[in-house]
Formats: structure tokens, sequence, C-alpha cells
């Protein structure tokens, strides 16, 4: 049955375990952590380069705008309008990486790294707050709000594995290995990860409304939307829930093959 | 013209290597290498995950055994069979990890790797050497070849970037930016990768021949091989030619997501 091929990969897993520490030097009881500063100037590179596309071609705009227009707000918000973006000018900071065994149960052993960020990402929009009480839209309060992210740090759980479910639906990681199909074998590696649970995730929230009524709703939709940021957040990427990014093969191939351009300094 | 926006995106990105740099506190000139002692341990999983699903399902015998039929042999050489497989038991070992600017040119900062493998990786095939002179299938010779990969080192270059190319068969990295698509902007990170052209790749290759005659043809078999191997190598992976791998965003998104099943050890 499935139960007993879970649990024969559990045990070869383990048995894999001792020996793949044993042969990369690695004591997961003692090793030091190990900086990650080459990997914080590649991803500042990545990052610094996806802003400055961002400038040229305002796609950062449009691709809120249609996330906005999609999402399923209540009743009480009408549509929301773009007023301000800040895409940021700071990097995360990647450090003290240490491998550990997994607390789930199947050994797996990955890699804990400290992740900080402190930069001042806004998004300012605009909308009105709909009052449908005692009857639909008898009356509607212009809002300015204006959201910035300005602090994250967490502990990310990284590992890599070879995918094997066939269908991308069934994300149990483990199981269900054996019902394979032969193409899916060829479909690389892919990256999990995912954040503890104390994870530090900072907005600074400002609102203004456009008339004297109503104050006291403010602070209601300054939380409304924190409270949705963070379970954006928590939904997708913390504990026990995690991301799987299937990364292509990195085997050399043709297909991927380019040649550097004539050097411009010589 | 093109030209010209190519020199001012090599211009701006120039201004932001200082910048990037400075705010991940790294210097090029005297910042210490790091170790990578975490990455071998996941890298090493991956291997030990993917020659364990290797023995279960022959999946290698047939991937090469299709590489080996779709293969273009001279014509002095008969269909190919495989007689030995063995996937190794060791893993790569990478360290040294530094940034540096890249030397084409472009400014771009790429982390450099010293990459090390002492395995034994073997692949015996049998076929039969063709004698076609002086007139065509006048003789054949059976003979067994051993090819062994046992040893690699070298010097790794990766550097991340955002692909903006619409087509992908252009492939000059920095080349014709600004002529997107909006679909391709989306498309997430890239992961670009050569070896320096001064690394090392040692094979040990065995051959036997069916027949008494002709023993003075052996060696060209054995460096016909190794010299298809190598070139097999350099074409794809060392500069200046180098590997583009598209990754996808790691944005988390819903379709992403994955729970954690229940805990198995509690």
């Amino acid at each position: 049955g499935i139960e007993s091929e879970d649990q024969d990969d559990i045990d070869l897993h383990a048995r894999n375990i001792a020996t793949i520490l044993e042969k990369t030097y690695y004591n997961v009881d003692n090793h030091a952590s190990e900086s990650l500063d080459w990997f914080n100037v590649l991803i500042a590179q990545t990052i610094s380069q996806l802003r400055t596309e961002a400038l040229i071609s305002d796609n950062i705009f449009h691709s809120l705008n249609d996330f906005l227009t999609k999402s399923d707000f209540p009743d009480y918000l009408d549509t929301v309008k773009i007023t301000e973006i800040d895409i940021g000018d700071d990097f995360p900071i990647f450090s003290n990486c240490r491998i550990k065994q997994s607390q789930d149960g199947s050994g797996r052993l990955e890699a804990k790294i400290d992740v900080d960020l402190s930069d001042t990402i806004t998004l300012g929009i605009e909308t009105r707050l709909l009052i449908n009480h005692p009857r639909p839209m008898i009356a509607s309060l212009p809002i300015q709000l204006s959201v910035s992210l300005v602090r994250f740090s967490g502990c990310l759980a990284v590992s890599l594995f070879k995918p094997l479910v066939t269908s991308p639906l069934k994300g149990t990681s483990n199981g269900s290995k054996k019902t394979e199909k032969k193409a899916e074998i060829e479909s690389g590696t892919a990256i999990r990860f995912s954040f503890s649970p104390d994870y530090r995730l900072e907005f600074n929230i400002k609102s203004l409304i456009g008339s004297r009524a109503k104050l006291q709703d403010v602070p209601k939709i300054s939380s409304l939307i924190e409270a949705r940021l963070k379970q954006w957040f928590v939904e997708r990427s913390v504990e026990p829930r995690f991301q799987v990014i299937r990364i292509p093969s990195l085997w050399p191939r043709s297909k991927n093959t380019r040649e550097a351009v004539a050097d411009k300094t010589d």
C-alpha cells in the first residue's frame, strides 16, 4: 500500500541523511552558521535591475492595478485606485545560515536563514467607504490610504528536492512518489521555502478621510488592510504552509547556451 | 538607436553597482571568501534523492540510451549499447565563494565559486568499429569501452538577472532590453552560470577489443570519446559560453502553496 511505501521512503531517507552529512563534512549539532554576503549582493543586483525596469516601463503600477481591480474587497469599499507607489531603495540581508533537520518527521535537511529588510515600500490608494446601512449606498466617504512596509525580519527555511508528484495539485511533498510518470522525472529540482511563525512584519499605515464625519471608522480600515496583508503572507509562506517553486534542470543544454558578446572595454 | 540605449543601460548599471555594494556592505577588493558548507548539504541531498530514484526506476539508463541512440556518431562506429552505469556515490563540494565584477565589460557582479568533485561516475558501452576501407563494412571489430569521470574541479561563475529579451534565441544577455513584451516581464529571474577555462576534467577510459588485430586503434577511440565529452562541456558551459536557466518568480503564490502533512513523529 501507499503508506508502507511512504514508510520505506522515510527509512531510506533517514539512512541517507547520515551519509550526506558525513560526506559533506557537516555536523548539524555544532557547525558554525555561515554568512551569505555574496548572496546579498546577487539578490540586491536582481532587485536593483527589477526596480530600474519598473521605473522605465511602469509595470509595477499595471500589475498592482490589475491585482486591485480583480481583488474581492468587502462591499463597503468602492473601487480602489492607486495614488502612490514607492518600490523602496534598500535590499534584504540574509545571514546566519545553518543546516537543521526539519521538524516535520521526514528528517529532511533544510537551511535556516535569517532575513532582515528595513526599507520603505509604499502603496498609496484612494477609495470610498460606502455606508450601506440603513439602506445600500446611503452615503460614501472618500478615503486616502497609504500603506508602507517598513520592516520585515524572519527565519527562512529552504530546501531542495526532486519533485516527483504527478499532479501538481496533490502537494503532499513526500507522498505517492511511485505513481511516477516518466515525463515528470526530467522536470528538474524544486525549491521549498517557508518562514517560521515568529516573523516580524511591520507596516506604517496612514489614512485620511475627506469629510468630518465617521472618524472612528479609520482605525478599523487600517487594521483591516494590515490584517489582510499579513493573512496573505501567512496563507502562502508561513509554516506549516510552504512555497514550492520548480526550477528547470541545471544540466547544461544547447538550447540554454549563450555566448558573451564582444568585449566592449578591450 | 539600440546601441545608445545599450550604452545608457551600461552606464545606469555601473552607477547602480556602487550603491549595491555599499548597501550590502560588500567590498569586492577585500571581502573574505565565504564557505558554502550549507549549500553542499542541500545539493548532496538532492543528488542523493536523484540517485535513489534512478535506482528505483532505471531512468538514467533510459535517458542515456535515448541520448546514445539519437547521437550522431562517426560512420566508423556501429550502434552504441550500454553495458555499465555507475552513478557515483560522492558529492560535489562548493567553496571559496567571492563576488567579483565580470570581465565582459558590463560590470555585472557575479559570484565565483570553486567546485570540486572526486567520484567515479562510469558509463560502459559496447559497439563495433567498422572498417570502411578499402570498401564499406569490409570488417568490424567488437569494442567494449568504459568511461569514468573521476575528477572535476573548476571555478564556477554565477549571477542572477531579470531576463527581458523577448526572443529566447537572441541571447545577447544585455542587448535589446527595451523591445519588451509585457508577458515576458513577469517571467521571474534567471541564473547565468559558466566555468572558467582553467577547469580540470579527468576521465579514466578503458577499452577492450574482441579480436587480436588492430590494437593500435584503441587509443584513438579513447581519445575520440574523451575529446567528445570535453567538447560537449566546453560548448555549453565554459566561458565565453554560459548557461541561462530561467527560474520562476519566487513571489509567494496560492498555486505554489503547500501545507505540511500531519507530523508523523509526534
